[in-house]
């Protein structure tokens, strides 16, 4: 067994399987090294578990709006066991096998850099073995949760996505930290799945805050009616449990304390970059590790290190980390070989016009480019147009009390939609449509030709269009 | 009340209505006829009411695809109630209200040619007025039922769409002749809906006979799965109905005769040519209106009359007879202010490209542009990639047994997508992201940084790419 590859990639998640297929599909020779399952956070601990739970909370939500449906109970056990089916049980073993099958080597084991296109991995037994890159090392370990340094949270043992995506008991009272996407999320489900008493303890004043304000303020509104506390401004200053696994309390600068049987923390993640040896190539340890386009890490001599994926801080969003991973392989193989490396499929350019991404809560939320916040601080000559979903023939036909809003920021300049947000019940598929007008700038002429299906939710394109003057 | 007007539109479906607000909108005087409900068959017997038909049916049908669900009754007369509502109880107070608000003249009334320009408007009440358009007429009857001429079918009294889609009860055995969309979306949703020995009566040897054959391949095994008997090659020789409103029964040339308490023919529709005094100004009086890009029939000196919607027969679709009534409304002012009249807005492009089309079954069938055999036939250098969308992750977190299938039909020419298809739950607001990238020519290379979001089912774009070979 060699020890010497082309490409070494550290980390088998979904971005790093994406660099270790294209790059053996460009001709090279690929070990992976991954320290826990193969897959990656997404598969186990985030995007899959996460929408096996919201899928039967959203689903009654949805029969709920459907005048002659009654939403039924929820069968917990049965939900949870779907979930297991979709972590596949927490065993790796068809994601090895396709790994293997690529063929590439797989590396079970804790990867870091030892210089110089090395990379030194300590098995679980204990042994260490050296991979040494011909070509290019790419790293692609992901993010942790990120806990703030708040007085007994950390002692308190709290969940983080991680516990909570793979929780086997749904607590009866839940408290969560955080707006955020995860909190959210993970609110909504375990709420909907029996943890009654819901509180969402909010830093800031609105949910979702990196989007279009009304999408965090549909998701707080529809939240609070399902019956979760909502509490924004909320201040913590210090979490008491003493007794490990009993209830915990989350006491606030203002207002009564939260008793919860379980706290989860979702206020963020950070790249993992921890341990990882970066000094020895001569990179800050801490923080995300810079890249350019390309994916290549800057300020490393020879240009063999290359980052994909959360590690590089530039979206944490699985999908992107998939696509990075698609570029970084492929122009890993091209400059092996010695060909252009500047063709247009060899450059990130889906994150620099703003990623999409889908919130999975009822109402869902979705969109792609810059926000009208961003779009203005990037300087550019800005017209929004907004419409309320609700007032669109398919969303009347999905359901009683449809509510929902779409926004599009033009680039009056040039014609173009720099970014689109809908949030609504089921509006996770009307988001691609918004990727590839952003993503190709589709010109808003050109858009009014491309006729919305009637009556779908989509025909709220022609009413954005109308209400831009076409 | 003046009786001469710009423009005078005959028909105040989708399409009427569009061209009427539009050539408001470019400062035209406009006088809209109507024989029967403002709104058209779209929003009382047709779009409107099957989609609030089919959408507990269809929602029920998902729900029991999710473990931890478990479907329920459906309160019938709660779903009739809701389309009743969803038909606004087939009054039309409010489509009136809105063609008054633009403002145009409401002409209640059977409007026929009388030469050049001339509309003569017979009123419910007999009385006769005659209306003069200074610029244009614009030919907006949209097309009715078509039932074949088998012995004993008219006697019969079957339903068409208008009939099953207004029901006010469910029969409990209904045969379906067709195999078209309103076949399947009626059968499905009667079927669904309490009508337990339904039968679909095909004459050909598939479903959806104009779209990819695996579209109507899933429909078809999904109504067989639900219940519904479906006959395919099934010729009809007589019908019998020896009492009114007793149970009818449908003899085959093959196999035993089909006894129902209800027929339901669905075969087809055809342009709402007739008693349009279309011989009054040298047109033919059968067939649809021929038009041209601008919508202007053609054949007819002058250039004074225009055709939008089914009349003109390009595609039976709401929303392509909106889309054309945009377009109408906008040349018929473009050439009256004496300005171009050939800017891109000014023309029917999409109806050239293959129009967008959403099947509601369940599986829902969705396609725009071209199918393969379509492409071919027209000569294209075509290559064809296909995809298994329950093999898409976003698709196993809808539920279990998901099946459904993508298909992209690509011009290696220039590299474009000719056509898309979408068979699967819950896809139809996934094809206006193929209606997008048909409609502005994205390229594949373009689509390939469209990065769709994880997980949802638009994820089948990155597997439809890769198997390109991108």
């Amino acid at each position: 067994m060699s020890d010497e590859f082309d490409v070494v990639v550290i980390g088998a998640g979904p971005a790093g399987e994406n660099v270790a297929g294209r790059a053996v599909r460009g001709g090279l020779s690929v070990a992976v090294v991954e320290e826990n399952l193969a897959g990656g956070e997404c598969s186990y601990w985030a995007c899959v578990p996460s929408k096996a739970l919201l899928r039967p909370v959203d689903l009654t939500a949805e029969v709920g709006r459907v005048p002659g449906l009654t939403p039924g109970p929820i069968d917990v056990a049965a939900v949870l066991a779907r979930r297991d089916e979709a972590v596949s049980n927490f065993d790796d073993g068809k994601q090895v096998e396709w790994i293997e099958g690529l063929p590439a080597e797989f590396a079970r084991g804790r990867g870091r850099l030892r210089g110089p296109k090395v990379v030194e991995v300590t098995a679980p037994d204990g042994s260490v073995r050296s991979l040494r890159a011909r070509h290019a090392v790419v790293l692609a370990t992901g993010s942790r949760p990120l806990v703030p340094p708040v007085p007994g949270l950390a002692e308190a043992s709290p969940w983080t996505s991680h516990e909570a995506t793979a929780a086997r008991a749904v607590p009866r009272r839940l408290a969560v930290l955080g707006g955020g996407v995860v909190a959210c999320e993970m609110a909504q489900a375990l709420h909907g799945l029996g943890a009654r008493e819901t509180t969402l303890l909010v830093r800031g004043d609105s949910l979702l805050g990196r989007m279009e304000p009304f999408a965090g303020e549909l998701v707080a509104a529809s939240l609070a009616e399902s019956g979760v506390e909502v509490r924004t401004g909320a201040q913590v200053t210090r979490v008491e449990r003493p007794v490990p696994g009993g209830p915990v309390t989350v006491h606030l600068a203002e207002g009564a304390p939260v008793e919860a049987d379980e706290l989860l923390v979702a206020t963020g993640r950070r790249a993992a970059t921890g341990d990882l040896g970066l000094d020895t190539v001569g990179l800050s340890v801490t923080g995300p590790v810079e890249v350019d386009d390309s994916m290549r890490a800057t300020g490393v001599d020879g240009g063999w290190l290359y980052a994909v994926g959360d590690v590089n801080g530039r979206n944490l969003l699985t999908h992107m980390g998939k696509y990075q991973g698609r570029v970084c392989g492929d122009v890993i193989a091209a400059r092996a070989r010695g060909e252009r490396d500047d063709l247009p499929g060899l450059r990130d350019v889906a994150d620099g016009q703003g990623a999409p991404q889908v919130v999975f809560t009822d109402p869902q939320v979705c969109a792609v480019g810059r926000s009208e916040a961003a779009a203005r601080a990037e300087g550019f000559d800005v017209r929004v147009v907004e419409y309320d979903l609700g007032a669109v023939s398919g969303a009347y036909l999905l359901g009683e009390g449809y509510r929902g809003r779409a926004k599009a920021v033009v680039d009056e300049r040039r014609r173009v939609l720099l970014g689109v947000t809908f949030a609504g019940p089921g509006v996770a598929e009307m988001l691609h449509s918004a990727t590839v007008a952003v993503t190709a700038e589709v010109t808003l002429d050109r858009l009014w030709h491309a006729v919305p299906s009637f009556p779908t939710v989509s025909e709220v394109w022609l009413r954005l269009l109308e209400q831009y003057g076409l």
